[in-house]
């Protein structure tokens, strides 16, 4: 292949496979709507015929990539001269293609089957708080799920193959060295914190705060960072998400009347993930250049705006006056009050979506190190609750009182999801690698926050990262972006910073 | 095949086609909440990403009706012996295939993009009031529909084979008797009610209505006939409609803060719709068995609700009382009033969409006659103009101030849809059958509704039409329901009596 004629003629053979990977996106686009309907706007009984119309679209955009023209268009393509764009599209497509057509069709099925059980499973378990009710799910999914590996690729670390469907384009050893780089600072770090005298305002908020103005603050505050209504919608659902394309994004968001914090930072989270897919190039819909890089790349750009921005004390100066106006009762806080409550580290803290900046990264860790012992075959199904509550007490020093509120808390198992919780790490230590770089190229960064203009810093993004689409494999958009390779070093000296700052540690 | 063996056990070959069939529908009934997500929830600027979705949804459906094994299984299943259910399935399957089939994707493609160019003129023409605008479009669509028709019957009249589009299964020859027997009918009954002395409430709901307040009353009203919450919704839209299964099936309605009546009889309708379709056998979803029967059916029972219910005096006696507990207002109006003023039948009215219970139906045969000349190659699309108001002022006595206010009015043939609009008329002649038969069959039907107990005309409706699906043609359900043929008798004699008694003549 040629790499460096960018103005290259497209070979026919190359248009044909760009209007079938649009066919087959936008069948995946349209369930993606199907499912936010289903999460925030379907009756409750709909769920048979939703069910049944998603697996069809499912299995219909599955055939249409395996068993239409496009692995033979792949092969027609090896030979052509190609750009470089062009050829990011073709890496991207056969990438999708070969894990496609390489699982078989019955595996899917019994996958998709297993995990249908699995979540009623899952639900029941945690309620009961019984673990051995969940676990020959989880034996039968961990056993599924090596087996999909193993058809998509026999000779590698089958972990290493399960965290690409959600990563493809970062090393798992590269993951791996920084999530443990993570773990080595965040341990002892968290440690001097709970042996810190500091006294932080940490019950500013505490009280009750009305859902519906809560509603009207997170609009406000959508509104303060340009988030574009006439390509998107705020409502409210039981777990936060974003969901959508470049000319439709939507988020979700939870309210809590006794915790406005989280109501506020889950929006800013969920308006990162949708300032990302909304700047993606509109004329690239359908195309892997018009799509999202991958979920750390996501993450980054969900933590950035909801850690660096949104947790900021810049932050809290432009916004403690609106917060005011709408809660009055909170009027005697000042920014620094704010400031303190909204990153304060909590003590004891079992369940991840609630955990602070820190500990976060803590959870997610253990689950990862569980997950590759399990899919390793280096621990058995049965040992999890007693490995997860001796990782616990050894990276954050308790022990969860139940396995609800541990090793059972999070869905995502249940949805055979082996390898996705690392992205959440990943993505958090992106957003400070890309936050520092920003800060580097824009003139006073901090005062532009306070001041409420937050059109340099998307813009920058714009630029760097959303532009791209999947142009780039992740580390080649971090080096892009930031001129450096992809390290923690930036999340490291942030965190190190910051609370050192605020606990005097 | 055989007729009387219900219990036959099904031929392998009627498995599959099931089968092949519930994909089919299922993409098709996601088109359908993609398409209400449109009109109720999508933000303005998502139209490129859903205009992709849903033409490749489509293109998808039709491929997998005809280049899949349906032909095959149709074929072998020519000599099975089949139960009566089976063949309702086989014929309408059938019957949904060679229409597929026999259209060249090409046509289909240019009537796809001939509506889309079709629609923004007559939007222009119709603000501009300039038929010239839409004049060389409507001619291209007629041009491009008597090709279709050819393709799908080059023996048949090719209005025929457009109007069994939308109603299948009932000769266009009756259809035409019905409407002519309308036409002599209603043409001199309202010219006796323009000579009457009669003076009705007609101004019984001047003055403003909070539109909130009206949505309130709506979902009042929509409890008070048994919705089912759970399985639908009410929103709001420019223009009301139903769209949905039996599982989820969804009404909107709009607002007029100087027409509550017109939100509540707009509702009630669409409540009509959505009612039968929740009816329908939830474990035939997907098949032709749960599916409604098509277009005179379906607004049979919107109209049934609307007319027979919503428009009854033993209605509003029920509902006076919430009304004016809404609107306090209101309060010195009695029953007699409410049911005069939603009764009234207008001296002076242009617009289909505005029209009282008896002009609705001749705004309706002036456009069936002149689509049946048009495509018949028997009026230039020139001539338009000059024969409808021909027409308006032959049936109505009056001629449209303007075409916006005549022959542009529709959105209709922008789309294409020729042979549509008899259905509305044939539905509400229907629905005058129906009401009877249920009436003679309910003891106390009319104080039942008084006393705001639907329960028995539901019931009846659901065992008479909704629990059918598609099992008989529509002549037949008629039939199965009522003992009768389908005639325009029970219509005739309701207005003759109703109009009668209200204005004295």
């Amino acid at each position: 292949m040629a790499t460096d004629a960018s103005a290259v003629e497209a070979p026919e053979a190359y248009t044909e496979l760009l209007s079938e990977i649009e066919r087959v996106n936008a069948v995946e686009s349209a369930s993606e709507i199907l499912s936010w309907d289903q999460q925030v706007m379907m009756p409750e009984s709909g769920t048979p015929a939703r069910s049944k119309q998603l697996s069809t679209l499912s299995s219909l955009s599955h055939d249409l990539l395996v068993d239409g023209p496009v692995g033979d268009l792949l092969d027609d393509l090896e030979d052509e001269p190609l750009s470089d764009e062009q050829q990011a599209v073709v890496r991207e497509v056969h990438r999708q293609y070969v894990r496609a057509e390489r699982v078989p069709g019955e595996l899917v099925e019994e996958i998709s089957e297993a995990t249908s059980e699995a979540l009623g499973a899952w639900e029941s378990a945690r309620e009961n708080d019984d673990f051995d009710e969940f676990a020959p799910h989880l034996e039968r999914l961990v056993d599924l799920k090596r087996q999909y590996a193993d058809h998509i690729d026999p000779d590698a670390d089958p972990y290493a193959v399960l965290f690409a469907d959600y990563e493809p384009w970062l090393p798992l050893s590269q993951a791996e060295s920084i999530l443990d780089e993570l773990r080595e600072t965040l341990v002892p770090l968290i440690e001097d914190i709970r042996a810190s005298d500091a006294d932080l305002a940490t019950d500013a908020f505490e009280g009750t705060y009305d859902t519906e103005v809560q509603e009207e603050l997170s609009r406000e505050v959508l509104e303060l960072l340009d988030y574009d209504f006439s390509r998107g919608r705020l409502d409210v659902s039981t777990h936060p998400f974003t969901s959508g394309n470049q000319f439709d994004c939507r988020v979700t968001t939870r309210f809590d009347e006794s915790d406005p914090i989280g109501a506020l930072t889950s929006t800013i989270h969920e308006f990162g993930h949708a300032y990302y897919t909304l700047g993606l190039p509109d004329e690239q819909f359908g195309s892997p250049l018009g799509d999202h890089r991958n979920l750390s790349v996501h993450e980054s750009q969900s933590r950035l705006w909801e850690n660096h921005v949104g947790r900021s004390a810049a932050f809290w100066r432009l916004l403690l006056p609106k917060f005011e106006s709408a809660f009055p009762q909170a009027d005697d806080l000042s920014p620094q009050d704010a400031y303190e409550a909204a990153n304060q580290v909590y003590d004891e803290n079992f369940i991840r979506v609630e955990a602070d900046e820190l500990t976060y990264h803590l959870h997610i860790i253990v689950r990862f190190e569980i997950e590759r012992e399990l899919i390793g075959g280096d621990l058995a199904v049965s040992d999890v609750p007693e490995r997860w509550n001796e990782l616990y007490e050894e990276y954050l020093g308790i022990t969860p009182p139940s396995d609800a509120m541990g090793c059972l808390q999070d869905i995502h198992w249940s949805h055979g999801s082996f390898g996705y919780f690392p992205t959440y790490s990943l993505g958090s230590v992106m957003a400070a690698q890309l936050y520092d770089a920003a800060s580097d190229e824009i003139d006073d960064l901090e005062p532009k926050i306070e001041a409420g203009n937050f059109e340099p810093l998307g813009e920058w993004l714009r630029e760097n990262i959303h532009q791209h689409g999947q142009r780039y494999r992740t580390n080649e958009l971090v080096v892009e972006a930031t001129g450096e390779d992809f390290t923690a070093e930036a999340f490291i000296d942030y965190v190190t910073e910051k609370y050192g700052e605020l606990y005097d540690c």
